[in-house]
């Protein structure tokens, strides 16, 4: 069987038109044809991001490139708050600790969204906290939280930088940078972008710029000065990920011609299937506040999640993604960030129907789906 | 013109084999395909490493990589000696520095070589050395440094750790790691693999191994021993670059098909009739000891290496490199690492005959290529 549907939460399926552009002959990335490419594609970030400042291009994944976020506008005695609620936002507490800063971890039960008032709480028991980090769209939970909410909080309560990863939530959500006031914001080319992983992207306010000058963590490669100065010369500090960066243009093109508004409805369209299709199949779904990245569903008692993961690749061709940790045994995580059109969508849960049945699941056969039509058709009213 | 001829050391073409693979659906990183693949390459990078130890990959350029390279096995109040000469073998005295480590920089004229007894000196002055870093070879002035001896020197005096950068050196020369005692050796994947930026590669010695538990640098996407556990069962801690590490085990099937010995023949052979080109054309060549990557030619007074760099690529689509710092005004770097074949080498000789005739020198038309069919044809004798 060849093909193939890849329906994780990243990398995510890369467009034939960005395939194509990377199967060319690779250039020097000292050369003018680079700069060319870089000067076009940093404009479409700034675009995407929406935001007067840079945006850098970071060659890691999105943990490295966060981490840079965090290391080049703090240091190492200040006291930084991380929210929690899943995997990644966790992540964040332990950078801070790996670099020995002071971390008070917001506790959020995995599936619930982060309140403004405990940020508000936590920031008045550290009013010397340096900067706040949330994860936007919480991969490992499928959880959206309130971004804007608590970017009021952080901003009226505090001196503190607001730090947004918004790896799985930029291009699924709306998240103008500028207007609402965070200060260091990332995102990952293997998410929304469509392109392979490995590379990172990174903006920053004027406020966290000023503040890197006094930064003293140890940093070389991640040294966002360093690549700042470069990059507004349409340069990199090091080799960069050209052919990332080649296809980054491609795709931050097809975004463009589609337009921003109906990229995040898109988006939000197939998530509302997705979600709707596995509601009529008598599953549920795990966050509070659904993000349109990734469909996190709990399965009945008695479904093996692993087994349900297998079935849909090994017979459909179908990757979907396993729950992290604790939810591991009953929960799947249904891709629905980057390239895709409602045919996947539709594949997604009428394979998924095939493959509840055969673990002995009594499904309602063509329910999702149906659902889902129901959605899309909706939509088109 | 669409015809592109990249002649710089690095990144390097890209082999149509890899090309093809990396055009095909990519997959997810955490499931048994990727697990396969992944293997695989594990194997076959430790077959050109020359080592019983696991090859990592690391997500990140060269510089990064070699960065993780000197922070996991070293702690802040170690003395470093760092191995000069060039722009790469320089600026890991900037990464210790930049990390607080107390720097030794070994002074080496550009063009020139590390001398072991440099080395012994420096040690017997250091004997409280924790590592030792040398570029094989040198980028920025094509130079081939005497690994083996050094790597006795460090043995033999000391108990510090020798760390190889083997970014353009690996697959080049012969660079058997654990047969030379070298204890952390890096490449990078857009050199002699012939694949996109942005992914490295590092292999640590037992030794090394067990000092990266005491290591107190801050580092969180950089931790190699989080990298080894992972990596050890076939994973990676974080999302890795998956398309580049598709086209790895590509090439790496080509390299073991040419086989190491045939490998390292075929750079010497294009190294050497590139060299004996540019001297049959009256250039110089800066290097005391040649690397076979890369051949780093000085010009005669008056003509403008910049303008020759210029001339090549828009008149005749043949991209080679230019000097760094001093050096820029009248020096081409031929990149010869990587897939090439003798005709690649042939076309850059001509192509530079009719360049340098267009900048005014008074060119013997055909006296380069004459030099090098010589290389050949006594090659083949």
């Amino acid at each position: 069987m060849s093909r193939k549907y890849l329906l994780a939460p990243g990398p995510t399926p890369i467009p034939e038109e960005a395939r194509l552009a990377m199967a060319r002959s690779i250039i020097h990335h000292r050369g003018p044809e680079f700069r060319e490419v870089f000067a076009d594609t940093r404009q479409r970030l700034a675009w995407l991001f929406e935001t007067e400042q840079p945006v850098l291009t970071v060659t890691a994944s999105g943990t490295g490139t966060f981490e840079a976020g965090m290391i080049n506008f703090t240091r190492r005695d200040d006291t930084i708050i991380c929210i929690g609620g899943g995997k990644f936002g966790e992540r964040w507490a332990e950078v801070g600790r790996a670099y020995g800063m002071n971390v008070v971890e917001l506790d959020v039960e995995w599936g619930k969204v982060a309140r403004p008032e405990q940020v508000a709480e936590a920031l008045a028991a550290h009013p010397e906290c340096a900067m706040v980090t949330l994860t936007a769209s919480e991969t490992s939970t499928g959880v959206m939280h309130p971004v804007a909410e608590i970017a009021k909080v952080v901003q009226e309560q505090s001196n503190a930088l607001f730090a947004v990863d918004a790896i799985t939530a930029l291009g699924v959500h709306k998240l103008p940078m500028d207007a609402l006031g965070i200060d260091v914001m990332v995102a990952g080319s293997q998410k929304a972008f469509g392109i392979p992983p490995g590379v990172g992207f990174l903006a920053a306010s004027e406020r966290a710029w000023e503040r890197a000058e006094h930064s003293d963590h140890p940093r070389y490669y991640f040294d966002l000065l360093r690549e700042k100065k470069k990059q507004l010369g349409e340069q990199t500090a090091f080799t960069p990920g050209v052919t990332q960066i080649i296809a980054a243009q491609v795709v931050l093109k097809m975004m463009m011609e589609e337009g921003h508004d109906a990229l995040i409805e898109r988006h939000r369209l197939n998530a509302e299937a997705t979600r709707a299709g596995a509601l009529a199949l008598g599953l549920s779904l795990l966050a509070e506040s659904p993000s349109d990245a990734v469909s996190a569903v709990l399965l009945p008692d008695g479904l093996s999640a692993p087994d349900l993961v297998r079935i849909m690749r090994e017979r459909y061709g179908v990757t979907i993604a396993g729950g992290h940790d604790a939810l591991k045994p009953k929960m799947i995580r249904i891709g629905h960030i980057g390239f895709f059109e409602r045919s996947d969508i539709l594949t997604a849960l009428s394979t998924l129907e095939l493959a509840l049945a055969e673990l002995g699941m009594d499904v309602d056969a063509g329910a999702g789906v149906r659902a889902a039509q129901q959605v899309y058709a909706k939509a088109q009213a």
